[in-house]
């Protein structure tokens, strides 16, 4: 491989958001992936693991403590919450990292303890990170070292909302999310619940008013908002691998139109080459962004006077996980921000 | 057939509600189904149409026009909407019937007009029928000759919100409905957007704050409230052929606690052989349903307050459609309502 | 519960042949179920383990130990194979037992030993044991204390071929069986294989000229060729929870056509409730089928001359397991055979 | 557009097999799409017709009587076959051409006449037509005007069967074709047979020994064999947009083995860029080819001896039809064969 080129290491790879980065990252002309780490699948070449990816020439599976992180210049981290606090913070400063998982996005390591059951592990870390939905932190993602990759149900609730409240175009105390999942969420380990038998032909919501994406969601609103910020999040799963809808019910300001709203999210993303509202309407389909990194969303009146009925969606392993993660890496690399991510969605 | 049996004609039967029908009827012991119509198949045999159905003996089916109606005594109507009436108009009056369309459902003809485009075509006939969803309207239906056997989407609607709106227990002006729908309640019309790769692995909204269910809603609620009503619902469509989650977002009366709309549903539904309330923390899922007549209900309290969250599943083809209209036939003969309907759900 | 019911014991119950066995004997009127056995389940009240059962009053869960053998008439056993051996073999002799495993389904324990990898723990009750595919063993089933239930391919496969080896219409020597099966075949246990994401939308064959039921099949139709038979069995993997569709691709002898071997199953079926062979030029579809005991036939000429295409399908949770189970149960017991299997299939 | 880029019309776009073509060479930097026709929705922008290429910039849908063809090099038809003949006879002499109907693809223009119906309405283009198996055809496909792209199944069919043939290591008079075929095959057009819930959650075989695609195989593999080949093809429909997996049964050549069918498939395919041939043991998943243009096959001894089973896999849309158009069109024009085609698969 070529010096020049970023060597990149994906540790946890074995898993969706893993297969996916090597996936986009095999089409980047200036990455070069130099380590893959499973720590149950050590010595097995990727083609066992990876079936799909066959045509490939990659690194044979390793354990983290194996790799040589001196060939290394770029980490994305898509290990458990909790395990991927303590292995970053063991990583050399010369690395910089994307990490996939819950454990650096909330600012609040008091919220993290509450919300994922033990106290943070490296808090100072956490000072350090930049929260990575990179549509509204592009700049502090640029001279990052360490990346907050957002969650999947976040990026799909945050970009239609956050213009929205920072022009003060909504009620920040009336926001409903209603979230429907593709099953990759739940990741890939073995899950009765993820059966397929236990998936198909079925809906149900979970984590009712409970769900761990919940403060995230807030944190970023709050932000917005410039005060703090509940939501009603309620997420369902859904016999689909891949996407993400958010149905999101709104209160307008006095004398908002939704007519308004849609005008302002499409100026905000006007030159965004990621985001895009439909015309008046239209009604996005998860279908139509599947495999891409594209979020599409939309706007409606309600016949309710005063509420409005936004859409977003999103392919939950790509903007909602590794396509927006290598869109972080080529924003802090310094790279064209769409490389590796122009696949147009696969449909049908 | 024995002559003391109930002599049925299925009007329409060519489709998804009317093979339902079918195979519910087929399991009733006081039942002969004796006419099945379908005018672009007229003439076939009844196991050409319903392959599924190739051990029962049924009527080959004919048009509505050749129908000896001295030998039916009851007749289910799965005609689409307009066409009905003018079938339904000139029907012996010796026949009940139990009408699957929309036809009969607004007692306002003016909003039937509103929303479906032409003036009424029978509105004598309206003022005679009753609105058959049965747990709410049983004593009504016991007495009715002509039957409008409610919606999918507002059966699932209804049956939570009416108790809850007639104890003044929410608020009537703040009712959210994001509804989830197999296809199967699209019909069996050969239509792109129904085809199984336009479907398949995704979801998307449709009819945003503009389908015809939300007035039939609305009615109702507006009955229980002793106002009129205006919600937001939201139908969204889905990869399943059959069922039906409406997740229902409320504003409650203040210092009503979640755990009081639960009671208040426990204490309406607990003689009802049909409905039935989960208990805290349980969510339902459309598939613990399927192929049955049974709702399943829950209610969850919000982060947020003063706000609770309300689930409703069914079978869109039973409870939503023909299940419910076999029950109402079974109060308006006088039968015990669950005959043909004690199956249990088939999971997975 | 009326004390002239049969009590019926069900060890291993919180699977899908398990559920699917509750919910088809809640509806046997002769018949009380008086014990579910899972050990890792012990202590819950069934309504948790089978939500879709909610309203059934079923007894709550219990280790296989805690059963009071006294009250127990009849035993279903859904336990794994190798572990089933031990079990039954403790049971008191006065149960008639239904094992849907596999452990008492082959004849010859030695080619049981090669296949399942250990040596058979119960060998004389290996001798007691009839096969239950009902419509060829109903008269050993009738007065058998032990049935071993035969295995979903198997029954799908050895329905058609039995009575066209018996007349010797087809060639022995050349029967190629392409089966495709619905997930739940692989059970409810976690494995990564099932997860949702990982069979929807795709194909894939498995156990290819290796899979265990190759020589239950070849048992069976050695017995109706009267010599020893190799067949080629190809299972594949595909997404959907119920159903299988044997293929099958045979030599017909000399002079025969296909239209005599279709003659030759209706014939041999023509008194069966459950086994229906359809016309020329059609072809089963397993949506046809699911949800109920029933298996569709077909037989098709090819263009190759000699040669000729047999399908047939089943559930395979119903006459591929649970279902037949029952049939079986009502055969020893002396019920009419089609008791609590009379429900139609559902469709779609 | 830059001038130097090749300017293509695609005739038929609003289809699956159009779609999927816009969604290829999109991502070609040799290529201009210059012309998008479909009759029926001519005038409306494509990013109405293809919501999932909103962000490409296309040219409105025209008729295909108003294309400039002064304004155009390359044509792709994706119209139903009969009409395709009477267009292409008509596009000036100065266009290349690749079509995707099956109108071209039987040299044999009796042949074409018995299985379609009618006269052949262009016997002279029929002359000048190549046959666009890529990997076998190369040469021909390389100065020709005119490309016949192969169906999907001949595809599927093909590859593996051509080069053992060729090498006499199978006997050509027992070859079994089981193809499972997901439902865009079936095309985009509103039919009842591709309903969501007509499709979903089941398999059953069509056309049985009857299939339009059954000469075709024929015609490659005589050729292949040096003499007239009936083959068994039986083609099955089942739940997944995409996907064709062939399961062939085959009978070896006296003393040949499994091995070495795979070992000439291997050397066969050594240098091809989208034709893998698996190691002994593992069996290819349609799923592990999806959206991608390659073939991944494999070979398993059977345990009836002197018989062997090949699978392959490719995507229908794909290999099967747009992905080899393009492949042929970069053949044709001198491009690298894989321009537009390097991107993997997506899974899940």
């Amino acid at each position: 491989m070529a010096s020049n080129k970023l060597r990149v290491a994906i540790l946890g790879a074995s898993g969706y958001t893993g297969a996916e980065l090597v996936r986009l990252l095999s089409r980047h002309p200036q990455v070069a992936i130099v380590a893959l780490t499973a720590d149950r699948q050590a010595g097995k070449p990727a083609a066992e693991v990876f079936p799909q990816l066959v045509l490939q020439e990659l690194p044979t599976l390793t354990k983290i403590d194996d790799v040589d992180w001196s060939g290394v210049d770029f980490v994305f981290c898509c290990l458990p919450h909790g395990l991927t606090q303590e292995v970053i913070a063991k990583l050399p400063r010369h690395l910089k990292i994307v990490d996939l998982s819950a454990d650096f996005r909330l600012s609040d390591v008091d919220a993290y303890a509450t919300w994922y059951g033990h106290a943070h592990h490296a808090p100072d870390l956490q000072k350090e990170a930049v929260y990575g939905l990179t549509e509204i932190k592009r700049e502090a993602v640029r001279t990052a070292r360490l990346v907050a990759n957002p969650g999947c149900y976040p990026t799909a609730a945050q970009l239609p909302l956050i213009p929205l409240l920072e022009k003060k175009l909504i009620d920040a105390g009336d926001i409903i999310i209603d979230a429907k999942s593709g099953v990759t969420g739940a990741g890939r380990d073995a899950k009765q619940g993820s059966l397929y038998s236990e998936v198909t032909e079925g809906i149900h919501a979970y984590g009712v008013a409970s769900h761990r994406h919940a403060p995230e969601i807030e944190q970023g609103l709050a932000e917005a908002a410039g005060k703090p910020i509940l939501v009603n999040f309620t997420p369902h799963l859904m016999p689909m691998s891949r996407g993400i809808l958010a149905t999101i019910y709104v209160k307008m300001a006095p004398g908002v139109t939704a007519d308004q709203l849609r005008a302002a999210l499409t100026e905000r993303y006007r030159k965004e080459y990621f985001v895009r509202v439909l015309p008046n309407g239209a009604a996005p389909a998860t279908r139509h962004v599947r495999g891409s990194n594209f979020v599409l969303m939309s706007v409606h009146a309600d016949r309710v006077p005063n509420r409005a009925i936004i859409m977003a969606v999103e392919d939950n392993l790509v903007k909602g996980a590794s396509g927006q993660a290598v869109q972080n890496m080529n924003v802090m690399a310094g790279f064209p921000e769409e490389t590796a991510l122009e696949q147009l969605p696969l449909f049908p």
